[in-house]
């Protein structure tokens, strides 16, 4: 029986991508999206047709017990969780205050930090108990500074950060490594940054930026993703950023 | 009409004191707390025999319009809300995450980044209309690191602190003035360590540590507080932090 | 005899500004820069003409033992050293790397970083035998982030932040205040960003932006620093930004 | 002709250990330090003897002009320089300010961050000739925050800190990567922390802490080293932390 990952917001993006390199090192990659059944039945015959394992679920997070259940389901049926990505998003794009209602708020707090913190309680005791796994966390440049338009999305990844950081403190020496990655640029996604702009829009983006490699690629991403998965408990990475060349970074200005 | 210093959270330490501090100065002092009406009118009277204003309210942040309610109240009946002391706290001591209920966590939430978040959406558009305010945040170490035991203390802390972030992206230039005040060490509050710690070690706590100054003194705080509301828009500043001499710094170990 | 409050740096500027004020407090105002005779004469007599005390100094604070032998001279001379502001800056503008010699970049060092550490082996001592003294250190956006052009100033002002976090860590128990002042932003000094502006353009700059009050205005920051020195020990400011409200915080673009 | 990584403080632990990696994996491996040409030997030919390429030079990175013309001989003499090890340290364990020499501080800066300014200003445009290049810099706990008695090392890290950010702001978009690495934690490092200890303690620790993987193993680091240096440049790392499972991140308390 072979490990599983399981990458809870398995887009066509990081998620997915992630989700196919682990299968591709041999692991299960467990695929858990909110919709769009054909998208993710795309992404699993991809892996399978390259001779991987996987298993997609559509999964609202929103909705109770939904993660916890599919973590008991998952460790019961297919196999033991060794390594989580944890990749949902609550980038909303920028909204004024008064633009921003209480559900928008609440909700970018459900999905980015209450999720995880789900995820976490469930998962790792059955970590525990096998003395090790990882859980890694996909971030953005909004968890270490606030910026105009972003009360939610900065509120529920700042918080989320700062979860990464107790759970790393709590887990860490049990042998579960956790890692918080921050994500400072635009990513070359066609189910989150691809939707935002619209098919043209983003192609023209791809043809441009993207060109010039100054889009994040999930593929060479995922390089990295397994990477730290594979460290050495002597020397684990707790918090790295990845950037475009071309991008600058968020403490500076252009 | 005096302008109003409201203050979320007002207990004996922090919150009572920096309300009393304002009513010297010459704001009508609105002070709101949970519970304890005797400890309440206690801080109102005392304020009122040095001759200041001040109106106490209990209040439940958590209930659905609380703070929406009482800032439109306030709005109407009192006065001008020129400073919001935002001192809702959400330590809960340490404890795993096993021992981290979902309630607990969502709880750390809804006082610590949601109130500010909803006092925000409702203050701000006042304070916009009269070209100014100054809203000053209480905040904890747990703003800036998690650590064991802190999952919901420093994901909700975290959120706030970058919350305040996107406050002072959105509103510093219309003349509303967000301050995060990082109290990093034990403050010589009865309502809150006092409970924590039960009488006997509360008193033997100020006899020794407080003796020596190495508890923060809500009176000296308050002095700052003040200070901040007062610079000049040439000069504000949005994050600080607060230690007592003897106290270590959170950046280092003892 | 008066306590002494020793300018290291005593321009127009912020430097001349926090004296004056600290003079106004009852301190005699020691104020120290490196040339400009008239400049200086100006500043300690315009103290001495309000009724304060002030003694002025050239020094090249590069030259060897010119900060030692003015902090032991001032001792023996004049007073008790009880507040020391270092206000000396090594801001040379933007240069690429192949524009910023290896000259420039020490002397960024020495007068930024270094040039603090002789201070601080030096006044320390004298502040410890009396139990006490505060060690203010202006500071600038580059202590915090690196940015394009800023090699000198930002290697020079990160050494110098993590300095004062290490004396910070060793004698603020022995009742040394140590506070680290990040002025981010563009100061209304005539001698530093006059010189660099030149006459007509600060003009330009004070008529337009100034005038709104998007420059930080000496006199109003001068309120801040004398409130840092009068904290109480118990509830000690380490760090503090400064910024015009209209100003976009080093963190956010744009 | 291959590619050079060179390894500025090449002993037995990390940068050794760093540049054994980069000649298995194809580079030449130019190796310089200080002294113990016994040892430098016997590093060269340990690599060699795998198979793979390798120089080492005794240099003294102190000495006027010894950086700058050993990277001239080396593009000349040996191949180009792909890569740079900068792993020069400062640490002289704690010492109070007053047992901190003058001497002793400027040493810390010379070697910390001087060293890496005179490494890029000579390095770089040869890097930006060919269109790329990687500067991987291995950094300290104290790069982030000062303690007590790491007055010269803070001082000097943090200021290496922040050159790095200078350079990642101006040369990234020139195809230049330049990484921080900040080790938080006690290495296996013989020719460091073996001789800080002395050879019996050192090998105490290595039984006790050692042996369960609490201290950082040199030949695990120089995975993740590698790993930085083959990201792709949509995705590249400017800052990353590596620590022992075992051990406290330095923003924990014990």
């Amino acid at each position: 029986m072979k490990p599983v990952c399981l990458v809870i917001g398995a887009g066509a993006g990081i998620g997915g991508t992630v989700g196919a390199k682990f299968a591709r090192e041999g692991y299960h990659a467990v695929l858990c999206r909110r919709s769009d059944e054909d998208g993710l039945n795309k992404l699993v015959e991809g892996i399978r047709s390259e001779g991987g394992e996987a298993t997609g679920f559509l999964m609202n997070a929103l909705d109770e017990s939904s993660i916890e259940d599919r973590v008991a389901h998952v460790e019961k049926e297919i196999g033991p969780i060794e390594v989580v990505i944890y990749n949902l998003g609550a980038q909303i794009g920028d909204r004024t205050l008064a633009d921003t209602s209480y559900k928008a708020f609440e909700m970018g707090w459900r999905l980015a930090t209450f999720g995880l913190f789900r995820l976490a309680k469930t998962v790792t005791p059955y970590m525990e108990e096998r003395g090790g796994g990882k859980i890694l966390v996909t971030s953005a440049t909004a968890s270490v500074r606030g910026n105009a338009g972003q009360h939610s999305h900065a509120a529920a990844m700042g918080g989320r950060r700062l979860l990464c950081q107790t759970l790393n403190a709590q887990f860490a020496s049990k042998g579960i490594h956790v890692a918080h990655i921050i994500v400072d640029g635009a990513v070359d996604a066609p189910d989150t940054l691809g939707k935002m702009l619209g098919p043209e829009l983003f192609q023209k983006l791809r043809d441009t930026r993207g060109a010039q490699d100054g889009l994040l690629q999930p593929e060479k991403m995922a390089e990295t993703y397994y990477h730290i998965a594979q460290q050495h408990r002597s020397v684990w990475t707790h918090e790295l950023d990845l950037r475009s060349y071309s991008d600058t970074a968020w403490w500076n200005h252009d």
